[in-house]
């Protein structure tokens, strides 16, 4: 048994680099020096939920290689901390911070860690863990997070802010707003505004005042030529791509917003760190909706195209390509191909594809109440020429249930087969470039440890430099610390020395220090801190630089 | 659109690399310089019908890392000329010669060219095209081939015989057995005796007369120190390796197999190639049996471990590890998980899965014809404590389809899913190592012709010298031909020269030269040839060297 190591041994998280023979290897030794040149980028692109075989089936719908293709070098493992089939949140996590967490937990510890070989304390649970980008930042850097979801959801979040839950949308918002990003694209604008946020903020003043562009179309950030763009194209999520231009035409690509974003970052000397998530293929591979899946695939690797193009001249860009699970099992092939599968020519799963001009949610949110336009709403997703068993099948389909048997009829006139509505257990494969592209078979935490090794981060020391938990590092030390829950949505570390305190919000990257001289006149400064201050049940936390701030 | 490539510019078979980031780079400088030294060995592993998922779940039965994990290096896209999905004869001619082909030809071209950018013309049907065994061989390197199932299977013939039906067993056998390979070892007995073959050919005799240590028993073959062995362990397939110590004991594992042949290849100064197909994993997927496919995948990656063991000591041997399509969709996850799946354990998955001791096939192979110890062989599947919901199932359930019931009730326990009883087409991951070990996204027609690059072979040029027309080549040229089918199992090339007959049987390398002179007296002479002649509905095929010796 000498020669065989513990499968987990190599799963640890965030520690060994997974294979001497793969991991970290120069193209050439000219690009081993090139290596050393500064600044360094990142550009971490994300296709959520999508499985190997999806990307094969946007293959062939495309007719033509993808941008992804070029840069095959590897596969990796996604499992989390408690489970063999992970939740987006743990997956981010795995991808930002190089640690497993729990499913919904966002840039924090598991409190959960059963899967074999995953190393933790539960004691640690919830402890907030520094990310790249947060990496990045610190180094002088200029950052940005793109995504076709809601900014607010799991992976951008993961990359971007530290929560128990990921569905916390105003703890994320907020800290997403304190983090100080250069550049934020995607949806989610309603969950900037004070009215729908119970901590009643208004995030859309504060990225005002934060100096940010703040746009909300297509053209508008075409146009832009700030340093600092927060776009926010929708309510919630953006539109499909499918979709975008017939009814969200004022949205941008997501190519279109990694270009921007690229260009926007590169203006930083010191380089950048850039996350992009195409991030609705889970949503449609969750619905198994091929048509989803496939067109936002191709227009994820549009996006990656944009990255590569610029790696490319940059020649000092690391840019990876990574789905953060499998999700729907989707084969080309079904039961009905059991036995005749090998005489299909390809035509047979693409041309019933090709027919759709709308995706399953797309197509649906064309229909009329009394639903009296269903066969042309059943065309737009490529039902043409009915048969009476497919008309009688709609029919008989109440309206909230409809698109499960749009796709379930779209899926058996291609031979699609999938063996499940949510995510899957597999290795998926990895996509990267540059200098110190990563290959071979690596699990997802061991991503973010390779991009921090090529920005020159250790994560683990910029979590103690970033969230140190306050009151362990503050009492007893001439201070007193008291978190004041007057209002719970808004949670405030107070810490008092002397006749100074300082008061701490939750989720923003300030100090309000309030001094009482001899006469009783109280002077109240803000301080703006490196990062921002995070609190949830295991305590609050604060960097090294605000706690010297305080001392 | 001047950046994009046509898809199907990059599938061409044979002919360009796919992508100058990816392919035949060097790991460091000084195995650059290392691949130039001779004797060059290749190792080509099949796990015939292993989607990347069934992998996965064999890593997590295991409980430890795969041989194969620690040389992932792409994926492979793995269509037939005709279809989207292939079936392994041209599975393993694209393999094996670089060439795509269609269902149930083996090391011919194909007559239907109809999937998008494969090349090729029809009127070239049923044409032999010579593959990397026969290159290596008329290097003067050793080879052999090794399979779990019949070595007269799809994927062994593709690397060494040349028919236009995987099922022609009887034209399979005899070729294999005068292409003078070194080391023959698998199954399929019944298929060398006379009595089984319409053509009334005694291959066991041959085989003893070409000198070939004719063993039939794991202790013949560890203990066999000849350089040529023919190893056929059993009348058709061999079992699973989870049965076979149960079950077949005197049969030999894959790695015992992998090692023996490479310790006695490796006698040859000029360097081997060998062909090792891990057979049933396809058949346990074609049976949705995890327990046949897992099971018999970690005895495929022990034979990756006895290959690369040796690969990692010699330095100059390339080792391909890769399955030849996808079959049966398998997740971890099912449609019981598509709402729980981010809190599954993996040993929901896997414990289900310990139970079993024996494969479907195996367990079912101990079932009384009364079926009164139904319960006893439930449990040996792993079946223990039936609900009795699983009891009616099974008793509602005819002899001849209990397989399909018990691995439903396996497969329900174990939260697995499936799409199909059939292959599908997956992009697949691809495994390498050595001196030019091969990376990226390629096809598998690519994989041929880098190890034929590797060796030193152009294969074009190959087919050329190995299969020429006979009819096209001598006619005209003082010589007439006729084909003999006045025992159409046994078809002869007679070719008619002055007074000199010569007499080139299908399927062997001999030459029968029969002369006569003045008196009237015949003379017979058998001269072998360089190659194995081959004779379908396209003609008669013979070498160069062959044609020579006629003029």
């Amino acid at each position: 048994m000498k020669n065989k190591k513990k499968w987990f041994t190599y799963a640890l998280a965030g520690t060994v680099a997974v294979s001497s023979l793969s991991v970290m290897q120069f193209n050439t030794e000219a690009e081993a020096k090139q290596a050393k040149k500064e600044p360094t980028n990142v550009i971490m692109l994300v296709m959520d939920g999508s499985s190997n075989n999806a990307v094969s089936l946007a293959r062939w719908y495309k007719g033509e290689s993808l941008a992804m293709d070029e840069i095959l070098t590897g596969g990796v493992t996604t499992y989390s901390a408690e489970s063999a089939i992970t939740d987006s949140a743990p997956a981010g996590t795995a991808l930002a911070t190089g640690h497993k967490s729990n499913s919904g937990y966002v840039g924090v510890l598991p409190s959960v860690i059963d899967m074999p070989g995953v190393e933790g304390n539960p004691d640690n649970a919830f402890t907030p863990v520094a990310n790249v980008l947060e990496g990045a930042k610190q180094l002088g850097k200029a950052t940005g997070i793109v995504s076709t979801s809601e900014i607010q959801h799991a992976t951008p979040a993961s990359f971007s802010s530290h929560v128990t839950s990921r569905s916390n949308y105003d703890d994320i918002g907020e800290q997403q707003v304190y983090q100080n990003m250069d550049v934020i694209l995607g949806g989610g604008y309603d969950y900037l505004k004070s009215e729908n946020r119970k901590d009643g903020e208004n995030l859309v003043s504060v990225i005002e005042d934060k100096g940010y562009d703040l746009i909300t179309t297509r053209d508008e950030l075409l146009t832009s030529n700030s340093n600092k763009i927060y776009g926010s194209f929708a309510g919630s999520s953006l539109a499909y791509n499918l979709d975008r231009t017939k009814t969200n035409s004022n949205e941008p690509s997501l190519a279109e917003m990694t270009s921007k974003a690229i260009d926007t970052l590169n203006k930083d000397k010191d380089g950048f760190f850039l996350m992009i998530e195409g991030s609705k293929i889970d949503w449609a591979a969750h619905a198994n909706d091929p048509i989803g899946m496939v067109t936002d695939i191709l227009s994820f690797d549009d996006a990656v195209n944009e990255a590569l193009k610029f790696a490319k001249k940059d020649k000092n860009t690391m840019v990876i390509a990574v789905t953060d699970h499998g999700n729907s099992g989707i084969t080309i092939g079904n039961e009905n191909t059991s036995s005749t599968y090998d005489k299909i020519n390809i035509s047979n799963y693409i041309n019933p594809l090709k027919k759709a001009t709308m995706t399953v949610e797309g197509a649906l949110s064309q229909l009329k109440p009394d639903r009296s336009n269903l066969v042309e709403v059943a065309k737009l997703y490529g039902l043409d020429n009915l048969t009476a068993e497919e008309t009688a099948a709609l029919n008989a389909t109440e309206t909230k249930k409809l698109a499960g048997t749009f796709v379930n009829l779209l899926s058996k006139r291609a031979d699609l087969g999938y063996t499940s509505g949510g995510h899957t257990g597999d290795d998926v494969f990895l996509y990267s470039y540059g200098p110190k592209r990563i290959s071979g078979l690596v699990d997802n935490t061991d991503l973010a440890i390779e991009m921090a090794n090529f920005m020159g981060i250790k994560l683990d020391k910029l979590t103690k430099d970033l969230y140190a938990n306050a009151e362990a590092a503050l009492n007893g030390k001439g201070m007193t610390t008291t978190i004041d829950l007057s209002d719970k949505e808004n949670a405030v570390l107070v810490v008092k020395k002397g006749t100074t305190t300082f008061e701490i919000p939750e989720n923003k990257d300030v100090i309000i220090k309030k001094t009482t001289d001899k006469s009783g006149k109280e002077t109240t400064n803000e301080i703006q801190t490196n990062t921002i201050s995070v609190y949830n049940e295991s305590g609050f936390y604060i960097s090294k630089e605000t706690i010297n701030m305080l001392k």
